[in-house]
């Protein structure tokens, strides 16, 4: 079994290792033999963290693909061009394809699921979500027969770490992200990860796959956490709730989806709150089977090549029975507005410390029908003089109605900001 | 697609009735059509929790399993016999097979694997393990390449809601047991449950699939949680611990696996801590993958009946491409003996309030090699006047060092009882 694979960074060098590592102990567990044919590079000469043999190494993706003696491609490169063309140029000539590429599934996942299926051959993605967490597999297979109606996930780890940092070293945004920065879980540029983009590609993924309907990156709202404060996750934390980034897909019982990525307060007693520094985890409650949890190394080279290597081994024994797990079609998804859907809410306001002003905030609240769980009113050793910050919970509340209160509340002359604004994930995921 | 059930209690009506509600969308993602062909019971009157179509019902097992309308059998009776002589019968009609049956599993899943494998067809069994949980699957398919170092489970619901009352409310372990028998969670008999023979069952099905050598429950060596005492939770959470019941399948760097079932200590930052109440999850430890988790209901019948039905689809789906998964053959381990394990421990200690106690004791972990970490004289209110209790700490000792320190311990004038030994799960499953 001929593997061809494009791009040798990241993931493709480790997985390249990988596969040498494993050939014996994956030929006496299931008789297939894999070799790495050739790998797609775009300079022959670039230092790389794996040492691979040089006699490997191409810059022709076309003819990686084509080649008659590659029987599998696995795909590295990430990013839509030019993955997306070699993927249905490998897919077209009925071989199998193994790819990470978030970003393509994202945006183009049911054309190239239709492609695979119309070539009666595997397109195997379990390394896209989560790395190495077995997640799109027992979506697929093991909960076919179950009607899942939320999954929750932490599947971005350095925004995951920056808030760990932030809840258990007390550090403020910015340290926290330069901490990121410096052991290389966040980029110079860290916004992709920081704004919720990339969790927001995978929640598109989930959505498809668990919800079977076409989501696609562009549908999902996304908030990310560079508003958070030492003071929300310190509040959070008396409160008993953590602060995590959530990427959350739903199915209601009319059967639309709604899609989202923000951050949110999870009660410490939730599986989901324990999840620490760059860790990922995914939750699904289903209606037969509960609540689960899946957790483990959402990034990294060698844990995203386990995956991609354990989709490897899969479609290599598919190609070689001659079957292929077919991942159905999918229709449109009817999607929700953000506006429809309701959460309680933690609400931090700056005001000014004076005594109309919970009568005017409260006011607010009412006249659109937001009803308030609790209010705080905190002192802060570094506040101005004549100013408090009140924090409120709310109880559930329509988003569009809570939209209309912020901006009211914006105007009030008493007020001087609206702090953080964020969701809390009540008890109800607990008590299923 | 026509199933037969075998059985129709805590499992079988549920999956009678989640295939009947289930039918549609299975169609609509798979193109499979399942219908419940017979459901064999011991007595057609017995009221039963779920409502079953009295026509479907049979007393004739063997007539169901050979019955030629049949084409797959899902066997939800339990124990050894009949269950097994029925599998081998419908294996041999090439008929695929799915159960939840541990037991079975633990004393005779080789030679079910080798049938099944013999016959071309599917033997399935995710709900065996964590019930809901998929496990089976990850570790066959998922985690094919993956280089499995250690598995350890949360896998006895039971147990694991006894340790949370008790860690939680301050129950003592009787008071907590009688709780867990109200509300159905533990059998008047709880011994298969406290004992550690269900999880030692479970953990020799784990150990099985993960490292492809045979193990079966006489193998494992099993401690349960009947002599947990409050001191010894409070005293565990003090030094930042929680207590949990583990089942622990190692592969060494020799080949050689160690299988056990024991109370443990936990750190409260590993993941395996914050598991509460009756949930189950399975922790596991790869070269290249690094930690994984899979968290949710262990038992109960619609999770089960959730899982099963999963195990269905696939079976179905291969039977139509007329594959199956195989399970591999599977030589006999090479098992390391508890006496060569290494572990921290923890040991508490009933002893004289005298000055030379101390001294006796230390010189008898001494001469045996086993190092003191940290020691503490805890008082207790409720303590006989000149008594006292010491809690040790150990470094890494030898499972038979420390046993030969016990022993000679217990000989000591001044002490007056060997309290709980508990197995420290270190940080260096964090650290990987």
């Amino acid at each position: 079994m001929k593997v061809g694979v494009l791009g040798c960074g990241n993931v493709g060098a480790p997985l390249v290792s990988l596969i040498e590592q494993q050939r014996d102990s994956i030929r006496a567990r299931t008789g297939i033999n894999l070799e790495v044919k050739a790998v797609a590079v775009r300079t022959l000469s670039r230092e790389r963290t794996v040492e691979i043999d040089a006699s490997l190494l191409t810059t022709d993706s076309h003819g990686l693909v084509t080649d008659p003696e590659v029987d599998l491609v696995v795909e590295t490169i990430g990013g839509i061009e030019p993955a997306r063309e070699l993927i249905l140029e490998a897919l077209k000539a009925s071989k199998p394809v193994v790819t990470a590429n978030k970003e393509l599934l994202a945006n183009f996942g049911p054309e190239l699921f239709a492609a695979a299926d119309g070539s009666g051959v595997d397109l195997l993605f379990e390394a896209a979500v989560g790395g190495g967490i077995p997640i799109i597999r027992p979506l697929r297979e093991s909960l076919a027969a179950e009607n899942i109606t939320r999954v929750m996930g932490i599947v971005n780890g350095t925004t995951n770490f920056i808030l760990t940092r932030m809840s258990e070293e007390g550090l403020d945004y910015a340290d926290a992200l330069a901490e990121a920065q410096s052991l290389g879980y966040a980029e110079r540029d860290p916004t992709a990860d920081v704004e919720g983009y990339d969790a927001g590609a995978k929640a598109a993924i989930i959505a498809t796959i668990a919800f079977g309907g076409r989501v696609v990156a562009g549908d999902v709202y996304h908030e990310g956490i560079s508003g958070i404060t030492e003071v929300d996750i310190e509040f959070a934390d008396r409160l008993g709730f953590a602060i995590k980034l959530l990427a959350i897909a739903e199915r209601f019982d009319d059967g639309s989806v709604a899609v989202r990525v923000h951050p949110a307060m999870v009660p410490h007693t939730h599986p989901l709150a324990s999840v620490r520094d760059s860790f990922n985890a995914v939750f699904i409650e289903g209606e037969a089977v509960g609540e689960l949890m899946f957790y483990g190394r959402g990034a990294g080279g060698y844990p995203t090549a386990s995956a991609v290597l354990g989709d490897v081994v899969d479609a290599a024994a598919n190609l070689v029975k001659g079957t292929h797990a077919s991942i159905g079609s999918f229709g449109r998804c009817d999607l929700r507005s953000l506006d429809d859907l309701t959460s309680a809410f933690y609400v931090n306001l700056n005001v000014e410390d004076s005594p109309g002003v919970l009568a005017a905030v409260a006011g607010a609240f009412g006249r659109h029908g937001v009803s308030i769980h609790s209010m705080e009113q905190v002192s802060l050793a570094d506040s101005a003089a004549g100013t408090a910050k009140l924090i409120f919970i709310t109880h559930q509340a329509r988003e569009a109605d809570l939209r209309v209160t912020l901006g009211e509340i914006r105007q009030l002359e008493t007020v001087s900001s609206v702090g953080s604004v964020l969701r809390v994930i009540g008890a109800e995921g607990q008590q299923r």
